[in-house]
């Protein structure tokens, strides 16, 4: 993996990054795909100039338990497994079973946990997720960590926050054997490129600014080839979790990409991208899109309220997405309130349009020094619905 | 519309059928669109060349019920309301009404029942069935007809067979007087057409040849563009069903389309233009899709099945469209027992495909006189998977 930043506007940054699977463009959105899919999206639709999305995410913990590894390395890795030739990051799994609660136990070893899919007893740990995300041969891998809630006290979030420091690097010195041993199933000759896995570090520390500090340090010292703000859109006020960011993201090497984890709406994407983020996932826009709520220039829409019944417009009006091109709000209503899946595909569709389209006007405003401008733009735009 | 046969081999025939929203190479499968979609397919797949269908149906009970028809009238009919250019026919809303069992009432009127939507008494009639399918602007409307089970016996057949007679005359009648008045939505100039709605009626009659004969007596004396076969596929035995097609569909005046209703399996549909029918519809690709059921060209194929649990293969290896050309039977499994929509997307797409490229393989093969090598060839394939 390759990492440069060619252009600056303040902390944004918009820059290149180079995966075996293909060049991606930063700041950049990456759609989750959980259980090697995008919820309702087809691959082509993914590829396609409306989408154009270079890298997605899926879920280690998932693809884990269903289908398993033995059936992803039997297809040869979880690209050939899904049918996907671009840019793959997987989590570590340790989001997941730390969102399980009571249903798992952490000890120092790792975690067990009841699989959601058989009921059957799971332990995981750095070297286990380390070896599952060698098998799906993602372009990226995260170390496996341990996250504290939102409002965790300073003790408790200390004692996670070094958990997750050793976590990872057990997580470097067992990445680095299986690459070294050949576990790596998505090895792909690029050029210019080792050819191997990269490898994310976490920075973990709940709001508590000078244990995210440590954190970052510790990371740091281990060396990764980018560095994640995780445990953030854990249930803490927004105020804290920019608070986080303004802080931790300059501090990480300016040389790596910063990725934030599980985060967020548009407005938090450009206002992450003004303090210094790369990367970012979240559920929000296929989630969102499955319940009936779309994302649009003019702010949130929910497409089961009678004022749209008769309504011929499109989702936004200033959208160039297929759905927006060709549907009603009326005809999105009428397939939402029958329960058609038609209604999760197309507001799905539009949904990751409206949030890879955001950071495509990031991006391009960032490398013409107007990102100040759009962000003002963007930002008033957004409550124009007042809804 | 128009109807021009041009090739013949035995009574199989292949023609051309020119609608006011496109021509439409016979015989044609169209695809279910109940609500106004064809469940979990986008638009854009049905025109594409994969699928490349020309005409869908839609259902006007559901359709009346659900949006209703004051949301499709502000729309300006059914093509803009659901975005879709090409031919759309629409039932009449009989077959829905009288599947109701015990919750509808029949008269000489029309038929009282409860909508499942949301429990309110409606009353469905030739007349309310012309009106609504007026609004729906479809190119070609059915009329309003009774259905009789596949057991009925002769008494209760007759009954029902010239109750359905009374109600195509008065089909007849109210859709002349709509077309006079205007009422018709879908209105279009299209060279060498009145740019008015079609009108086809409908053979009833059980299994009773003599009672299906006196229906199509009766109908034809009527007068319509076209002549469906009703009733089949109702619980009757598969034997009975191809009985009244050998005597029916020939018998059927030979310049105007036959259309037989809710029919069938591939190799159904195969069988019936041996005996001279040019439309289908059914729900079989799409319903069983959505159940995890693959029709190929060696056979049904079951995606649930463990033995495909690690099979590369696509579901079909004559296939070309591009769930074959990309995703294996692992995948779909996976996504299948994952509960994940992309399973449905994905199955429906290849069974509407493998339905639409069987049409295509049945007309070429009639115009180059060489139908009879391909049912025997399509048969024999059929049984190859042996599942």
């Amino acid at each position: 993996m390759r990492f440069e930043v060619e252009a600056e506007d303040g902390h944004a940054r918009a820059g290149v990054l180079t995966t075996r699977h293909g060049a991606i463009e930063t700041p950049v959105f990456m759609p989750v795909g959980t259980a090697g899919t995008v919820k309702g999206i087809r691959f082509e639709e993914l590829e396609s100039a409306d989408l154009d999305a270079r890298i997605i995410l899926g879920n280690t913990y998932h693809l884990w338990l269903r289908p398993g590894t033995e059936v992803i390395k039997a297809a040869g890795g979880l690209h050939r497994f899904i049918g996907w030739d671009r840019a793959l990051l997987t989590d570590s799994g340790g989001f997941q079973v730390w969102s399980l609660g009571a249903l798992r136990k952490i000890t120092e070893e790792g975690t067990e946990f009841r699989s959601h899919v058989d009921g059957s007893l799971r332990f995981l740990s750095p070297e286990v997720s380390m070896e599952v995300q060698a098998v799906l041969g993602s372009d990226v891998v995260m170390v496996f960590d341990e996250c504290a809630p939102g409002n965790a006290t300073h003790e408790d979030t200390e004692r996670s926050m070094e958990l997750t420091a050793r976590w990872a690097r057990r997580s470097r010195t067992a990445f680095d054997q299986l690459q070294a041993a050949g576990a790596d199933t998505g090895r792909v000759e690029a050029e210019g490129l080792s050819g191997a896995q990269a490898l994310f570090g976490i920075v973990q520390g709940a709001g508590h600014l000078d244990l995210r500090r440590r954190s970052l340090e510790q990371t740091v010292e281990i060396g990764f080839d980018g560095y994640a703000i995780g445990g953030l859109s854990v249930g803490e006020e927004k105020q804290v979790m920019f608070e986080v960011i303004d802080d931790i993201a300059p501090r990480i090497p300016a040389d790596r990409p910063r990725y934030l984890m599980g985060v967020g709406t548009p407005e938090d994407l450009v206002e992450a991208v003004t303090r210094g983020v790369d990367m970012f996932d979240c559920v929000l826009p296929t989630r969102n899109g499955r319940t009936g709520q779309a994302f649009t220039s003019r702010g949130k829409l929910n497409i089961k309220n009678a004022q749209w019944a008769k309504d011929s417009r499109p989702l936004d009006e200033s959208c160039r997405c297929s759905v927006c091109g060709r549907h009603s709000r009326a005809y999105l209503r009428h397939l939402y309130l029958s329960g058609e899946m038609l209604a999760s595909i197309l507001l799905t569709h539009h949904n990751l349009a409206f949030f890879l389209d955001t950071m495509r006007g990031v991006r391009q405003s960032i490398r013409s020094g107007d990102f100040p401008k759009f962000r003002r733009e963007f930002t008033e735009r957004l409550s124009a619905n007042g809804e």
